[in-house]
């Protein structure tokens, strides 16, 4: 049977290109900063209007669907996660990399239908291991690769041979940046291999759907910074897990998104959770 | 007057892209991965095969050119900078990255005479902030964009609108990592805007050459991680400097390469050093 999502499918690749393309030609010109829940937290009016002209195209298509955005939230609007079609949508993550113009930015579209995430389609392998737009799928670059997880050996011994994604996050708080950092102490000093952070959670999630780091693990993020690239990792092979060793809860902030469970496990064991309000909190 | 170093400058090149073509073959095979100070500081035979090849081409052209080499060094030759045209070579920085494919590597080629870095001509930005091959020059990608640091404002606000990268470093002795993590903490708490790090000092400076990163700074590293980039920066309007706020140092094992010397200053003043010995320390 033809899956009944596709056309939703097809159609957010085709917002996500458009997307990418407002992004690039906007990282040419000057920008004008703002400030949201922190000094680390940023936006611009490019990530607002891209928000909006994603929102303006799904509602003129699909006139029945929810929608959650970063920008809307931002702006007041509930992120409540329900059974109807939902677009969820961050319009640039990795906005201080954007800001910056640190070359790893994602458009990142993702499409959940009684609450699941939603994905058809072949996974193509980025060239350049970087990406602009992406829906559950990730090919903004001309490789066509097929996405599969690192096969690093699945043992006791393979956490220590494994490369870790993640990031310090936009808390400036003095109490959460102790846990991240000292999350961070007790995963370098299993030891492992290393810990990279490309400055977006799609991307980086992407990483590990293109089998180059092992896992990536973060709390404080959002849906919208999860949705789109979550589904890339499982069907690229990989897990997403909840940092408590749970299952993956798509508004709780964090994840866990590895190469296998073994290892997703091993490094929930390491993590200490940071108290966070859920995206659904009322 | 032209260059007397011109032609080494030239050769540099050519020597560096085809050790990128190496790389490039490489990374497709199985690896044969060895581990040398920690277990996080690893080496493969075309880590090996790389230096062997740059130290032979380098010797039959310039007999009377001196060479220090991250291979070499860790068979057991000496690293000693003297005054005589030297070639300072790392042949995959970032060999942690390679070993997992993660998508940032660079063959780094110094040259100093004199024991000063030398470097004559165009830097050009890479078209995807990606390079796998320098010298002073790095020109992987078509991109024709001149190199030039950041222009974030130099006021005293300065920092808190900064992303810098950096690395963990692969030492893994906890006191070691508790400096590393200590100093990120004092940093991120400034506020700042962010921190990221792709996992190789020649490309984190390169980053920080094209613009996009403010700062980079690290300690653990060796001459031949910042032989080759360090020159990249200072061509591209940015400043070296030690992590003590003193003159930057090639054997000294640590470095801070910033947009300007306002910034690297204000770097210096939250870093605690890590006690190192020197490259050139017998």
């Amino acid at each position: 049977m033809a899956d009944p999502w596709q056309e939703c499918m097809d159609y957010a690749v085709t917002l996500a290109r458009q997307a990418g393309e407002v992004v690039r030609e906007a990282i040419k010109n000057e920008m004008n900063v703002m400030i949201k829940s922190s000094p680390a937290d940023l936006v611009t009016a490019t990530d607002q209007k891209i928000e909006k002209m994603l929102l303006s195209s799904i509602k003129e298509k699909y006139p029945s669907h929810s929608f959650i955005g970063e920008e809307s939230v931002a702006a007041g609007e509930k992120s409540i996660l329900t059974d109807s079609p939902t677009w969820i949508i961050d319009p640039i993550d990795g906005t201080t990399n954007f800001v910056h113009r640190f070359p790893f930015v994602a458009v990142s579209i993702g499409f959940t239908v009684n609450k699941k995430v939603s994905v058809k389609g072949d996974l193509e392998r980025p060239e350049s291991g970087r990406g602009q737009s992406m829906v559950g799928k990730w090919r903004v670059c001309s490789g066509t690769q097929k996405l599969a997880i690192s096969k690093t050996q699945q043992n006791t011994i393979y956490i220590t041979k494994s490369l870790l994604v993640t990031e310090f996050g936009s808390s400036r708080a003095p109490e959460t940046v102790k846990i991240v950092l000292s999350n961070l102490e007790k995963l370098l000093c299993i030891p492992i291999h290393g810990i990279r952070g490309v400055g977006t959670a799609a991307v980086n999630m992407c990483l590990v759907a293109a089998g180059v780091a092992d896992a990536y693990y973060e709390m404080g993020i959002h849906c919208w910074d999860m949705a789109g690239a979550g589904i890339i990792v499982t069907e690229a092979g990989g897990v997403l897990m909840d940092v408590t060793g749970g299952p993956f809860d798509l508004m709780s902030r964090r994840i866990i998104a590895a190469n296998s469970k073994t290892l997703a496990e091993r490094i929930a064991k390491e993590i200490q959770v940071i108290p966070l309000q859920r995206d659904d909190e009322e």
